[in-house]
């Protein structure tokens, strides 16, 4: 796979020359502005064997962190459909569990076995070997549970969105690898791009369970459901929306008593992250309302003090592209981030990088004219990060000029790493993928608004 | 059943002075303000006979009004499972439509037999009559097909939201079917009220069933879903939104290429009418967007002038009840209700009734402050109009001062009738409860926003 880095041609200029707005920064850099094709088919080969497990991913499977869903596909026969797992130094005391197994069907696609695991009781802050498979086509893979939940847990979380499969996904993916601080993933939803072939081409599912599978068989993937996952095409008589998706993805939603794998929270060593989906119902006495609304009081920012919100549709943005379609589900739920004064909050949808300040756009009531984000030391930042490179390439055209609440845009793809340190201080930084990892064309040391709420400078 | 209305305490002092305010009129019209209790059980007898169908009601079953759904439980056997039916007149063309039947179970309740026949091939401006079960337990009714579609087709419509089954709606009903105006009604959802009940006893939506047979068994009624269709209750283990209603009251969704029975159109005359749901996902990208956004060009104005949206939860109403609840779903859609020039906007959800002015709020942009409300000829009239009486009582806290877009609100219970004259002019009247049919509370002639699109005075 090296060659392919090798060969991709060199588009990149480097002139990180950043000009000062009224409203924030707005990055200067040039980069190429056409869409990456999706890499070709034959990029994502099946690992050798026959029946061999593959696109291999994990994510937290409870609300502590002290287990994991182990999901895979066995292309052509169900079995093997068992997951063993042993601690490190503890190569004697093999554990098994089984899969579930479940396959769909999407207009002329049939799905290979897609098999999901949870394997519980696991020790915090330990590395885990597992094997997939059996005989010469067993595969082994290995993971590091986190710390156990507490206020002061360290923590260091990559964040992605809207990454695809292209050579631009490619360089994403692997810049993220390459950094050795990052411990799990917070993905902020669209996945494969599937859709953006003929008929949803399906086979696009698992070229992207294959590419991933270097990271996400390696790192819990926190997943949040976007656009591209609803895979609704009623003219394909393909009507249930996210079909594709919650076959091969599943999320330990009922830990946090909800009702829907689209919404749900974890706790990771000393952050509580919420997962909420832009495209659901989210309107009052809606299941979605309801289960935030219920969960928002479980938050011990004693216990966990980073509170991080994951959504796909930005509600603060100033790209053209896409602009203020987060905005109704803002109206419904911003008091409440305000109130519970989340730290962060993370989205994707617009392929390109924005960080806000600290705003908030609570006090309008129709009549009285108030409609303007002011700044409010309660409210979360607000980051928008859907740049991990798809086939539709950067949204490129920022609104002019930059409103007040921008803090920092620019519309290069990239990825971006949050260092939890302890409970008061947590250094995010944001990643172009032109830039070795030593670079950081956009950061900042948020202050956390439970246990210091000052200003960030 | 008379007996009960003449045993009904007479509370209403009819006490109609109005006060004219800066944005409207806010009736000071005196009503009891306390909530009534359901009627008992024993008020909604199940009709006589072994396993005599029951709780009949009737919706139309196309998208012009040829056809019918003719909906009914049999409460012991799934059999007979068919109606019969025929042309007045023609009784010796007897035709036979067998129903799908259905069943389900909420929490420890089990459903009767559900059964749903759909009629077609009817004939327009024809009554019809049809008959359920066999034998000595055969009960016959009769509907009257609409005109035929067409710009000048006459049609008056019957409005009723947030019905419920205690003495009020009793009265609401009553006082709609004394009208003998009415053809159809737009029910802007909230029916039986059963998960007031512990449980969400589903044995009320039976006896709604049959509160409201007297008129859906002979006028179709056009559904529209609202909070208390939800019965999501995760702690009975009933996490599956809508199921009684989904199971008991069918619509013709199909007819309009809707994937969901909870939003759909009809034609009826010289309407279109569009069924929204409040309470389902509706951001951009999601099945109701992608449905909405498809059907609104397919409206011909030149065949039916009068464009009409149902929804549950209203987008402006200036009670303190539900303030702005219906306001994320304004902003998502407003813009394309004023570019279509919807004629009028009926909601339920408020137990109060309010109309409109024809305003807009649809130039915000977050950073521009225009966020009024503003006078808009293209704009619909928005009618709230939940006072069907329910058991949570009347809404009688209304903001003050009134705001400028509110023409007319007042906390009663009643009902409203619209008639179509033809294409430019229609009448529409709020009866309240406390008045014969004779006294109209709040009325105007709407103009047509396609052929008369003039100020209404």
């Amino acid at each position: 796979m090296d060659a392919i880095i090798l060969l991709l041609p060199v588009l990149f200029v480097l002139l990180n020359f950043v000009e000062v707005c009224n409203g924030g920064i707005t990055s200067s850099f040039v980069r190429k502005l056409y869409a990456s094709e999706d890499m070709p088919l034959s990029d994502f080969p099946p690992p050798p064997g026959y029946n061999a497990p593959e696109q291999v991913h994990i994510t937290q499977g409870d609300l502590v962190g002290r287990a994991m869903i182990i999901s895979w596909v066995t292309p052509l026969l169900r079995h093997p459909d068992y997951v063993v797992y042993w601690a490190a130094g503890s190569k004697h005391k093999k554990h098994k569990a089984h899969s579930s197994v479940e396959t769909y069907r999407f207009y002329n696609y049939s799905s290979g076995h897609i098999h999901h695991a949870t394997i519980k009781n696991l020790a915090f802050d330990t590395r885990y070997f597992y094997e997939l498979g059996a005989g010469n086509v067993t595969r082994r893979f290995s993971f590091r549970t986190p710390s156990k939940v507490g206020p002061d847990a360290p923590y260091t979380f990559g964040i992605i969105g809207d990454l695809g499969q292209t050579h631009d996904s490619y360089q994403t993916l692997e810049h993220y690898v390459s950094n050795p601080k990052g411990q799990g993933v917070l993905f902020v939803g669209d996945l494969s791009y599937a859709d953006n072939h003929p008929n949803h081409d399906n086979v696009r599912w698992d070229t992207f369970g294959r590419f991933i599978e270097k990271c996400a068989a390696y790192q819990s993937w926190t997943w949040t459901a976007g656009n591209h996952e609803l895979d609704f095409a009623p003219e394909l008589e393909e009507d249930v929306p996210f079909k594709p998706y919650l076959h091969r993805y599943h999320v330990p939603y009922k830990a946090s008593q909800s009702t829907s794998p689209l919404w749900y929270s974890i706790k990771r060593a000393s952050a509580y992250i919420i997962v909420l989906s832009s495209y659901s119902a989210y309107g009052k006495y809606t299941p979605q309302y309801a289960w935030l609304e219920s969960e928002l009081p479980k938050v011990n920012r004693a216990e966990t003090p980073w509170l991080i919100v994951l959504v796909h549709s930005p509600w603060y943005n100033s790209n053209n592209y896409h602009y203020m379609e987060g905005e109704t589900m803002r109206v419904q739920f911003e008091s409440w981030f305000v109130k519970n004064k989340v730290d962060v909050v993370f989205a994707g949808h617009v392929h390109a990088y924005e960080r806000t300040e600290r705003i908030s756009n609570i006090n309008y009531n129709i009549t009285n004219g108030m409609s303007a984000p002011v700044k409010d030391p309660s409210a979360p930042i607000y980051i928008t990060i859907g740049d991990g490179g798809n086939v539709e390439g950067i949204a490129d055209s920022f609104t002019e000029p930059p409103p007040r609440y921008s803090a920092f845009r620019e519309a290069s793809f990239g990825h971006a790493v949050l260092e939890i340190k302890n409970r008061t201080h947590a250094h995010y930084a944001w990643h172009r993928n032109q830039d070795n990892n030593a670079v950081v064309a956009d950061d900042v040391w948020l202050h956390n608004r439970y246990y210091y709420p000052e200003e960030e400078v």
